[in-house]
């Protein structure tokens, strides 16, 4: 296993994280997790880890590292999937996952990306209300 | 490791195989995936192997039993992200992986699914057409 493959789904990246983390593992996702935003001009990283029954520091500050990178790049990183004994063991770490959003899944984590893509875009915006009595007589 | 995870993209299943298949853990992704179909409906499942380098004839193997049960359970499968050397190791093996169709990425594989659940789901098929002059005298 030399790298974590990135998923493009839409506007958004998706990494799910499997095996275990080691240092050179996780400098090579960040580098290609960060080439990948700068490629696709993707604006959402979703990092499932559904399948870690452990996190510790290591892989706390390593998601931490890539959400506080994507923020940079102008995108915004959800992690999915956690399970109960994780949130407990993070808790009790006090990691707190700073500038890291968590979804229950990932179809809740592309909503959230989606609700902050729908917020940030102008092109999404709703336009102002056109006054259309504006000039016209009253009808009578 | 225990088992791979399976995300839920709407209608679609999701499984990323980045680990070297074992017998067991081929036998757990089986079991895991036909019991989320039946539990969710889904209607297509994709698998990425965008990070096998190599895809043996275990692995062609398991891929073609899954889309068997998939497909026994009205479920279509996808094969994403498969590196050009394994494609040229597969025809030289043999390895034609019946009832299992391939995309280039995980969005295309989305597409392909989506149209099968098109061109399948009666509630979306169009109406045919009403032959709305009939009845009606010509105006003249």
């Amino acid at each position: 296993m030399d790298r974590i493959p990135i998923l493009k789904m839409g506007p958004f990246l998706l990494v799910t994280i499997q095996v275990d983390m080691h240092d050179r593992l996780a400098m090579t996702l960040q580098d290609d997790l960060t080439s990948r935003i700068a490629d696709t001009g993707a604006r959402g990283v979703l990092i499932d880890i559904s399948a870690l029954e452990m996190v510790d520091s290591f892989i706390g500050r390593m998601i931490a590292n890539i959400a506080g990178m994507a923020r940079i790049l102008d995108a915004h990183t959800v992690v999915t999937g956690m399970q109960p004994s994780v949130a407990i063991t993070l808790v009790e770490l006090g990691l707190s996952l700073p500038g890291v959003r968590t979804a229950l899944n990932v179809e809740r984590g592309m909503s959230l990306l989606q609700s902050f893509l729908d917020d940030s875009d102008p092109l999404v915006e709703e336009p102002s209300p056109v006054d259309e009595g504006a000039g016209a007589g009253p009808e009578e």
